[in-house]
């Protein structure tokens, strides 16, 4: 098992990660002084209810705590305000008082749901983190909780730090192989902004992740979660380093939003806003490597690296607008200038990123 | 004018309390940094706008800020999830960013409905409280913000610190006189948890006070919120001191839901519940000035002692038990155990709570 300590002083929490582990659940919540008496509610969606509920329970109640469950329909189109209320409610019905833990059993949407019902039942109370997708390792760190609102996603949330995350690679098992690779891209994005040799490793390494071998996948999450947790606890609230995080997003986002969140999965888009980026590294005059081999790895990893010809670039352009990245008419956008390094830049012209748009359309 | 420094490290803040100060709000905006740039975004409620909306936003547009407005009905039942979204479109609607700021211009609903979009939009943003209740005092301080859920008052909710609290005496002279009585009890408990002087002061002052004269207004306000930010800043986190805020609060409580929040103000509900309280202390043996006292000056600002006879035993107990001050068995009580000095205990018979109830019905 592999332990990563998140640093952020009295609310510093550790990420486990291994083979087999949701089994010791009892043993790690003591650690973090949860016990038996904490009333427990699990908040989970229904296909990951359907593989992983049961044990989870089991293992609970085996070792005394007792826990109630709230269900979500499976997607993004559960992190409302409405599904919230609901959480809430089962909340108190379930008797939940200011002791309560509140455990997300699932991938980032019901961690963010989750999170968010802890960050504000009785204006805050301590939560724990089961993902249970790759993408999750992302919103294991940074504290970062939120529900969608009709005209702006994540636009409602809180900084709410975990107790304690719990990565039992044997969970991913059951993903989709579409959702793994995206996941993985999430990952890549980590070594492609801060670690040159992970990138490098991930490479070497693509198949045993894309089989979900279990020190591999470990070694992935761990490095995934520990870059995030470096650059987060260094800019906990989002300042400014913090922003390196969105490489790939900018353009990934516009992808996201013009396909309506239908077609592409959020790590297929970045993937794509990946490519992006190191293309436009490359014409502000920056080794012409970073893109080769930016785009190598994504391949190999079956991810995408092209706009899918019927998407339109003017639609792509507006969604940027209505991103948060502009100021002044130049665009801000976080550039890759080396592999394992990242510089957010606030002078991009915005004619630079329409003909990168339009080839990325064009590539092979 | 007054200025009392909330010190919360580096989420301090200041309170400004004085006759006629909402004109020169752009300046203290000015000084806590909030620049003509920034976008304000004003809540209120339909009762207030009618008187105070339009000079507000006069003053905001000769300094030159531009402030959206959104207006919520008056009243608790605008403190609801479903009110919450509407506050967040509005921000959306009039483009709000992480640099704007949520202006609260009401009592306490407006602040903590208000309050709780400015902490949860895109994760929190500043927020400027301008009450116009003498209750709202209370809400000034401590950083607490929240909306109901059908089973429960205040469960949904943050820890949110203002930029700043504009209390401009002016603004209660269109209060009902109900409501400023009701909002003087708050201002009376203040004293008699911490500052015996501020106790005697009030009595001798209570008909400037009932008046709304604006120096005594001023002191009393100023001294409201000057205890409850000592207590405050000793325990932000309401971890134990803070609960001596609530003496008179779990009769009190229990009254306002027993009579379905219809009846009785919630500064009357504590009134009769502070008397409780103090007859609670000459039992537990300390001086019956105590209650003598009490009783007195909430008589003398023409507040309630007395529990109405229709209101069952019974019924209130039961209100009590799903308070949240229970602990095996015992009950948690706030105790006066001298003018301005509170204790809490925990090891009260809940059969003497029962007995006192019945004599606050006989209460001459
Ligand atoms: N808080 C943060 O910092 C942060 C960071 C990144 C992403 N996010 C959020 O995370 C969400 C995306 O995360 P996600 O991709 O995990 O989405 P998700 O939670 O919707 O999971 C994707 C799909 O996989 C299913 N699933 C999850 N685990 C499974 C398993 N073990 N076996 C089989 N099926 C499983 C889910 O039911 C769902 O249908 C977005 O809402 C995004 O905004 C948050
Ligand atoms: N956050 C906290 O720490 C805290 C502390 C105490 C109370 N509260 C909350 O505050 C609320 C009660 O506060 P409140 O009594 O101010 O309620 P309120 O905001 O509902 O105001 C009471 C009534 O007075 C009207 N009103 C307000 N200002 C007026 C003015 N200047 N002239 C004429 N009418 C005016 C309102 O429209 C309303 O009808 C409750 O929801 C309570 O939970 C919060
Ligand atoms: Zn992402
Ligand atoms: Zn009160």
């Amino acid at each position: 098992m592999k332990r990563l300590n998140v640093d952020l002083g009295d609310r510093s929490y550790p990420i486990l990660i291994g083979e087999g582990i949701l089994s010791r659940m009892p043993e790690f919540l003591a650690e973090r002084g949860i016990k038996t008496v904490n009333k427990l509610l699990i908040v989970t969606d229904d296909t990951v209810a359907g593989y992983h509920l049961a044990p989870l329970q089991e293992i609970l109640t085996q070792a005394g705590y007792s826990a109630a469950v709230h269900t979500v329909p499976a997607g993004e189109q559960s992190k409302t305000l409405e599904q919230f209320e609901e959480v809430i409610t089962s909340a108190l019905k379930a008797g939940l008082d200011r002791h309560s833990v509140i455990i997300a059993l699932g991938g980032g949407v019901v961690g963010d749901l989750a999170g968010f019902a802890a960050a504000s039942f009785m204006r805050g109370i301590r939560f724990v983190q089961v993902p249970t997708t790759i993408l999750a390792h992302d919103s294991s760190v940074g504290g970062k909780v939120a529900v969608n609102h009709r005209f702006a996603k994540n636009i409602i949330g809180a900084f709410h730090q975990p107790e304690l995350v719990l990565f039992d690679t044997a969970l991913l098992k059951t993903l989709p192989q579409r959702e793994i690779r995206a996941g993985l891209a999430e990952v890549i994005k980590e070594g492609l902004i801060w670690d040159a040799d992970f990138v490098a490793w991930c490479e070497e390494h693509a198949d045993a992740l894309l089989a979900l071998s279990p020190e591999e996948t470990a070694y992935a999450l761990y490095n995934g979660c520990h870059v995030k947790a470096q650059v987060v606890s260094q800019d906990e609230r989002e300042q400014s380093l913090r922003a390196i995080l969105n490489l790939g997003h900018t353009i990934g986002h516009a992808l996201e939003a013009v396909a309506q969140y239908q077609q592409l999965l959020h790590g297929e888009a970045i993937s794509i806003g990946m490519v992006g980026s190191a293309k436009l590294a490359v014409r502000l005059g920056y080794d012409p490597e970073i893109y080769t081999t930016t785009k190598r790895i994504l391949q190999k990893f079956g991810l995408p690296v092209r706009i899918p010809h019927d998407y339109s670039t003017e639609q792509i352009l507006q969604a940027m607008m209505h991103d948060k990245k502009f100021r002044d008419g130049k665009m801000v956008f976080v550039v890759p200038v080396a592999i394992g390094k990242t510089e957010i830049r606030d002078d991009i012209e915005a004619s630079w990123i329409k003909e990168i748009i339009d080839e990325l359309k064009q590539e092979a």
